[in-house]
């Protein structure tokens, strides 16, 4: 008996659920777990179902073509370990929170590799024997910089790119190569506080709130699709620094949130937003 | 075209969601919303759809029953406003918030009357033109003095009783008479701090966090299905005093939504738990 | 015995809290509560004490003066109810939440009217025996709308006006004359979404989390120093309209509560900052 | 320049803060930080203050027992990072998130040793070169196992001994070596759910929240002093499983403050409760 997640987004209509579960019903597989949803504003229906049994898959999709509006997007996918690897520059939490939970439990995924502009993070790298690879940033241009790290990345084949508090900006170029497949993590309750020093933009606005974003990375600074968000309480004694210092670990716990459910296949992006079942 | 909720409850089996919705896709309703669980435990399966077209009850319970397991229940109702009898002590936040939400918006009750054993709320029922009908306690056995609010119940044909801050404890031959429609408030998390003064045992305790629970009433002490719960942080400047004044917007907003929850059919109660879709 | 609340605030120094406590002592005065905070980068230190006694006022005023650094600023108020006027425009559930509280308790303020801009919430006003005054923008400029507002809050000599989703933006003209005595519920986490349709602005852009906040108006639309923020979850299946009713529990506590500690006075406005003791 | 912790905690009295703040500015310490408390019900005052200056430690304390009431206790420390001693059984990520803090910053103690019950935690502690000592439960008597680890302990002259998910429960005679010096995680939000398997206990109560709490040790179970606890929203879907695997960041973080809080000196024990500065 196998496990995996059939995804379904369409064109909506009445029926598709039991056309969808009755192809899964045809095939004997059991519904562990199934969520649906429908955009009433731009007619748009979504569906996940965690299915379990013997699967044909090419079957399944052709009999599931058969019955749902042209130009559907299914895909059947397996519920193995993702690979990724991971980009960061000098802060170790959010990467040591995903290389604690990669090891002991709490996220799927296999670590390829991790690439750094700093060479700070080797040490914590070599403790888990994942190779690390270092990319100063310096004496090259953007473009060069990032030339070298996509060669690295692709020897590697992951699945998605997480940047566990990379703190430069990449160029469409490098995005357009991954789409949806960039994971980032903003040290700000977004849309508040784009861009560079969140921190110290909310310790000037006085907000009484902090938080941070996991979002997946697009052509617009801070501005592609938000997959989780979460906050912790401030006051006016806490200085930019304090905020920082309290914000790691609302920004880690939500960095790795975000991440199990992409790799569980619980995120679907459409347009600039994500539907997470 | 009328908007119905549909709840399933049987044993799980396969194909299950194909044969419900594939009734309802023979009778031409649309699925606005549509959530299922599985208790794997004990092999339960929930389904609530939310849907649009024009009904014939009977004929679609009956195409149910067919094709579903024996001893399903199953559940076909309209989602017009549900008449409420709201029982109170001398406290106003609970009641004001209904009593609010009800007239301009947020909770889909007609409040039918309110019963207090004091007489301190009843210029608050007035306001709103509410039957207030003061029953004490008072030269009275409880069970005597139920049998008078009972008796003024009965006549308001309620769907629900909701103990907004009522602080007298029901025999079970009241309970048995209102099955899974009693909501209460109880000012704590639940299971901390059950019956009498838990934010005084909350402040003895020294707790960080309080909370109110919001649950359906069974013939244990503070022990029925839970509905919904919600915390806010206290710290040790908080008197006793304190954590009940900061406590009552909790309660407040817990019950509202709890009870709109229960009158949108979101609630399904099964042995001592609930789920809430 | 009488209570009163000292605030200071000057330049830091060495000494400052014994001279300040000292003052206190040697006029008998208990301390109850005592807050301090530095601002280490400005330089600037603020003390809150409530303080229980016999006051003689001008007296301790002129002791403090002579411990304290020039240009200090020294408040010495009683803990008697202050005198509001609210401002609304269609909604209810913020003005209903300030009466309830006001009334019955969690708000120790005397409302003194109420000015709309529409005529719908009069009959609320009227179940509390308030002054509403329905003032339409409607066919006179911003600015005649705004005298003819200012003429009847002018009459009730309020100490702090509430704008309870009073829709309308004020000109500096009018902020001026209340100088951080307008307090005001903006429906989003600021600084996102600042300006009209904040939940709009907020489901289009996906955001998972939505909040509220308590700001003293200055002449920058929603830019005033921010008093209390909250958030509450949220996700794809909400609509703007959702967005909005679930927003509304969060809109009404937020401005309760930062209405309440102002008129406590647990809050110092420094800058475009509030500290909150 | 050095910085010190000056805590105070005695019958409450007039003039104290006065009295405390006064010795300070006389011995030309800087306050940088400060805070009071006064227990009403009790009568009692507690002040904390972070000092700069030079220390005259012994002169300061005879300065201060003679200007406070008899019996006062008055503590005067460096903010040196704290030595501690980790108790483990079998889960890591309690343990790995100290270990990151104490390594990459967020935490300031010197881990000297870990203990665990079980060996499978000893490659996470070999990663980062942290002694650990494994010492069955197996084949002794609860007492001598006790004695066995008292011994190591002992060795490494620990400041605080953390309970980092160990899973053993500890007899009066351990405890009472180690007064207000134990600090545990407890997978509820206590005084819910005490003793063994408070998530399989939350699962069969239905909760729809489920918390970690972090407390010093003393002879009853569970029941010792409330240092910091902290909630996440669940809901009907949660297996025990579940519960236990999603409960795990909040265990970890509520860990961690609880214990740097404890080495910033911002926590004062007083009967069975915690001041929290």
């Amino acid at each position: 008996m196998e496990r995996k997640v059939l995804i379904t987004e369409c064109a909506d209509a009445q029926g598709l659920i039991t056309k969808i579960t009755g192809v899964c019903f045809s095939h004997q597989l059991n519904i562990i777990k199934n969520s649906e949803f429908v955009d009433n504003v731009q007619g748009r229906f979504f569906m996940r179902a965690e299915l379990e049994g013997e699967f044909n898959d090419s079957l399944i999709l052709t009999d599931l073509e058969a019955v749902l509006p042209d130009s559907s997007r299914i895909k059947l996918v397996n519920t193995d370990k993702k690979r990724i690897v991971i980009l960061v520059t000098k802060e170790a939490h959010c990467l040591g929170d995903i290389l604690m939970k990669a090891y002991y439990g709490g996220l799927d995924v296999e670590i390829a590799a991790i690439v750094g502009n700093y060479q700070n993070l080797q040490p914590l790298a070599d403790k888990f024997d994942i190779p690390f690879h270092f990319i100063s940033h310096e004496g090259c241009t953007r473009v060069e910089h990032e030339k070298k790290i996509v060669e690295v990345i692709k020897e590697y084949e992951p699945d998605y790119l997480v940047l566990a508090k990379f703190m430069r900006i990449l160029t469409p170029e490098f995005v357009e190569q991954f789409p949806n497949r960039i994971i980032n993590i903003h040290h700000s309750f977004l849309p508040a506080f784009i861009g560079a020093s969140p921190y110290r933009q909310a310790w000037e606005r006085g907000v009484k709130i902090i938080g941070a974003t996991a979002h997946f990375v697009n052509n617009c600074l801070d501005e592609g699709p938000i997959i989780k968000q979460d906050v912790i309480p401030v006051d006016h004694s806490y200085s930019a620094e304090d905020l920082a210092k309290n914000g790691r670990d609302v920004e880690k716990s939500v960095l790795s949130k975000a991440l199990q459910l992409v790799v569980h296949e619980e995120v679907i992006v459409y347009g600039n937003k994500t539907v997470v079942f």
